[in-house]
């Protein structure tokens, strides 16, 4: 294989370069489900062959101790278990707001937030304001506005996208997350209720994917 | 039978003159199911033993033309498809707010109104105030702060209970409808997000059940 | 009320003026659940105090019927179900492809593009080109890729907007519909499938909400 | 942040002070997704601001640690794993039975029973009554007919808040819990047998969810 | 094909004259989704190969037009919506007690007595019994110890099975039938609740399978 | 368009002429969700260019009547509700046995028995062989075995697919329908059941998807 | 309280003494869920104060280590995980055959003969005889022809049983279990399957219920 | 039991000595749920009575320990946990490509790959080809297009498939993947999805069942 073909084949992988071209970020690694070594492997090939920032997902400490042998400027970002392998983003984006209604939410928050910031974006946290005290996120309304997308993280009843969809005129990406018990159904509650919004601007993402919200709030946000 | 038992056999129904002493109403008749002339018989007996104003629920003109042939004083309430025979409550009750989300929630908020009222409670209808445009409940917090108990009535993501419990202490009663499309599943949305609700003073009721709902608030603001 | 006040309280609807200073179009009205009477008068409420374009969605005949006696500028869309008061688009917005999988896709694609439309987007629609016969979704590559945002919508297993999103670097709104049978489950297959997508920049609305895809693809193209 | 502020922004937390005048009960703490650092926090802060009883809910031996180094008269118990620093409630209600149908039932049951009388309720345990035998029930029928308010807790098949409801007049809070294996899915088949009981002062929380059950059923019965 | 054929092939349909022997009852037909020719001519067929009484489930008026032309014996029984040909039982059977909730069970428990009388037993109706009010299925005690096996009919929360099982010995055959609304689902919610009694004689049959309770409740008290 | 493209673009509908080369068997028309004039013109089209017969399947009378406006020679076929046009097969295949369970099930029966007509295959049908009376399916034990391939139908528990599985060793490809009521779930029963079968030999398609059993199971045979 | 009360008050359980006169058999102890301490003690009251052999279900070696200490005579039965205090049953009952599909169901096979001996039945066992393999089954025909009731425990996609009732005349209570994986969903399609069974003879229990089938077995075949 | 008889009765277990004249494989074992000793007997009898190389699957390192002390030429195959005794395939089968979509679907992949291999097959892997990088999938056109019949093994979405028909026209076996996270639901989206594939030559077998979609593949090309 030479250089500039678009595909690294590593035998279990196919990694994939035309996406930097194409979505403005290198592909991105799932850490679930692989082996340390194929994620590092995986990941120093990235690194040779693109340009942007390299980020894997839903990972390990074990996989983090392995990809840092082959790529030393490799961070661990704890609280959304990811690597991270900081460069100059690709591309420049606008103001992303991650909002998440409980502290259980937070690595999923985090996980969105830290791939807007990779994907080129400004990021604003606005975390812990669930609607149950409503004057929680009342009293953030003009962070919210500000914004030119916003992510908002919520489990259990999943109704913060909803309320901060009505204090924006901005598009709102909702992450319904695995956070609750008995009939939450692992997310299923705040999936449920995300889709059936009553607010025009809302799209959602699979349950606990804050990768996918931030790379599209990023995305949407891209000055061209 | 003697007048003094405590059950009507009419054969096809035994009906329970114990619940008016127990639960401060006559037996409510659950129209869905019962042939018009069963409807009239059970409510022609209830009138005849009983004190209290008599409910039928989910109803039918039909039936209704039967039950007047019997009991003249009989009414037909459009909206939420009730019968009712208007007489004295046997208790009184407090203040009831009855809130909903959306127009097409107005036959189940109705159900409850009128049952509210038939058991004893003074009713404040709150009607189209879903949370997309937070303002418009907000506007109304003064009417939701001043309710002994408020039944809270929404179809497709069901945040308003929540929303609602943030703007008063006193005990909500949530009603999800079944009013939605796609992935509201008829309810089911809007029933898990209720029964997520991050406020410890909501509770839930059956998908469209505004007559529980009524009267459970109903009963919990009795003056004894 | 005055004119000035930002809700218009109809008795059976609160009319939300708001939102087209927030959203860049006035609030759209939901047909499904009101009565042909009801529709009309919040449709001529609209019209009398919001300057853009009016959409009723979900609609039917009677409804339109109702309408046009108070708004007779107003027209039918037979295929999309939808009743539509013409008038300058608030914004402008970029460019929104809408692809459809099939034929019984169309009704859903075209609220989507109606929608678009309204919210000022320029759209381009490249219809039946599910991907059994993938040749005829690659032929339209060029299409495709040249548009600001998509709007995929599909049936049945709901690959169509994965493989879209592998052809393009702009953001793609999925929306599942339920045509299908059997395991089809009135759209939740395609729903599943959409949320599971491996593509980042695919985000879902509800089954069969082509209104909520086409407005949230003319926001993000929104030319500010 | 001033001490009047209702707000207590510990950074990872917004700690909301409004609650207790509100709800009649300082802010509880769901322990379950949070560090124990951050409850122990969490905990001291509310001590420091709010004057009545403190609960944190699914909570660990671990939380239990980091609490009492900061609030050393918080209590530990087993049962329903809570921690509670016990202080004057600040109303104070009528009597309140807790009912439940097995001895699985009993770590939900007791939360329930800790919540009503930290809410300021006289709790009544009536426990181990499953309708299978129904003499069980039946012999404590004058226990459960002078509460004010009943708490009924039952896993597998759910029936037993309908029975207890047939014996009583006052409100009844129905709580399914996980007990049960095979087709009682986790407490579904609780769940949805007491969402349709046909008895119609029965409400309902989540599965499990005994603090929320007690707190209501505090609330209903509180003397203003 | 000769008389003492075990099979006799229609062409759309192979009649099964071993059951009679075997399960001491002609084959029953169901009428769902037959033509009413095909009805009549496996009725025809029946009533000449086999001794005993022959049963069509599920059918139509327009079915039993067609029956009664070739086989002018047969009734047609409304509440059921059966087809019967009446002849001597081949069998013996005891006394099965057939308990219903609430009048809208009334067909499944109607098709489940008819059947067992067919199967040669004794039927006892005990019908509108339901838990709710406790003191009318108490009421009737003693008809409930008195018989062979029970068959117990009822919808919504299904909570009847296991309270009768409380008060017999005898095995108990509990039908989940499809009355209710919202979270009911059409008897899941009384199919899961029977399936997770407590008491341990009850065994379950299919949602509105009156046929098949009837069926197995007189076989198993058949006198060999 | 010139005559060699292999797409017919109608507007509507894009034809996709590649199948026939690829599939041995031009597109075939899924009737539901399509006009009639839709229908017909696709028909016109696809025997304008390809070769072999054609299908329109989950069809209507309606259909078929614009249909054969274009194309005399279609036919209507009612039990599968099925529009032929006959022409010679493009392949030849072997034989395949369709198996179906009861009389219930015959109209997906016979779409796969036809669609394997159509596929070149010789088809052997044997309905009606349900494994309540084992000794039917046994009874039918050499023709299924002469098969090269078997479509099984069955709807309820859908066990035949395993069973005939037992007394074969060629492909099974088992079709789940929707006949049944009640824990039959449209199907759902019948499809887990199927999934799961023990015998390593059979796969699934969806719930009534008799065309593509056939299709499949008449490509399976190909004589190549 | 005394001896002749029917009911043991223990603090943490009442144990109900009317079951024995009732059912046959002492209550039966649930182990799943209590402390080993509790099962030791209530399980020494029931050898106090009933007559007949007891059982303790989805039990562990710790309960037994308990349980042994005040009732030495206990057994421990590993397969199906079963604490047992055998005695003289106080009925007698028939013959039950216990039939499994596969080496997986046999813990729930076991427990269900286990508790079908212990009320007084006499138990052949017929274990893997899945339906795969059809001759394994009807090589044991005259077997199962033999039995006064059988029990059929399968998992998978659960066509056993009525295989198994197509080749007896006796009543068949189907045990489905929760071997499997994917779409079994933990028994799930083995239930309904079994729910659909197309032999009327066919009741269910829960999934993994094999006391509930033993024990009902038992009780149909009693000779009184 | 003498050597010639059909079945070996190991009490445990009843091997079928029938299955290999009929489906060209000696039966395979399935680990999961049977003791290493139990799997160890099994396999030796096997290997001593019939011909063909023998599989265990779902299995474990202590299973195979136990097997190859009787059976001492066992194998163990890491990535598909398979216990493999190769000898030569009793019949000879076509070309099976394997197809998976990513890195974590590789066992289930190899289970298929092993098992047609084992059934006579040549087998061509095609590993990590998901849609989202549809060039991937493209430049392996022509392997596809070789394949008598293709194995396609995907988790998330489970687009892949529909994908693949669309490049060839040989038969697809599609196996659903429990890959993926949130609202895959341990691979319902993918079985879901697969089962509603518009490309009609593709059957779906159970989730991660990459062995009946192996032996499948292999017997549809099997050179008779």
């Amino acid at each position: 294989m030479t250089q500039d073909q678009p595909i690294s084949d590593l035998g279990f992988a196919r990694v994939d370069h035309l996406r930097e071209a194409r979505w403005g970020l290198p592909e991105a690694v799932l850490g679930m489900g692989k082996t340390a070594d194929q994620v590092a492997q995986i990941v120093a090939r990235i690194v040779e062959r693109d340009r942007g920032p390299v980020l894997v997902t839903r990972s390990s400490v074990e996989q983090y101790d392995a990809v840092r042998t082959l790529t030393p400027q490799a961070e661990w970002l704890e609280t959304p278990r990811m690597i991270r392998v900081a460069r100059e983003p690709v591309v420049t984006a606008g103001t992303v707001a991650v909002v998440s209604a409980g502290t259980g939410d937070l690595p999923v928050a985090e996980e969105a937030a830290v791939t807007a910031e990779t994907g080129g974006a400004t990021v604003d946290r606005v975390y812990d304001v669930g609607v149950a005290g409503l004057h929680r996120v009342l009293a953030e309304a003009d962070r919210l506005a500000a914004a030119d997308c916003l992510v908002v993280v919520a489990g259990m009843e999943g109704a913060l996208p909803t309320v901060v969809a009505g204090l924006t005129g901005a598009p709102v990406v909702a992450v319904p997350t695995s956070i609750g018990y008995g009939a939450s159904y692992d997310g299923l509650a705040a999936l449920l209720g995300m889709l059936n919004s009553c607010a025009p601007q809302v799209v959602v993402v699979n349950i606990d994917n804050g990768f996918g919200a931030g790379f599209f709030a990023a995305r949407v946000t891209r000055k061209r």
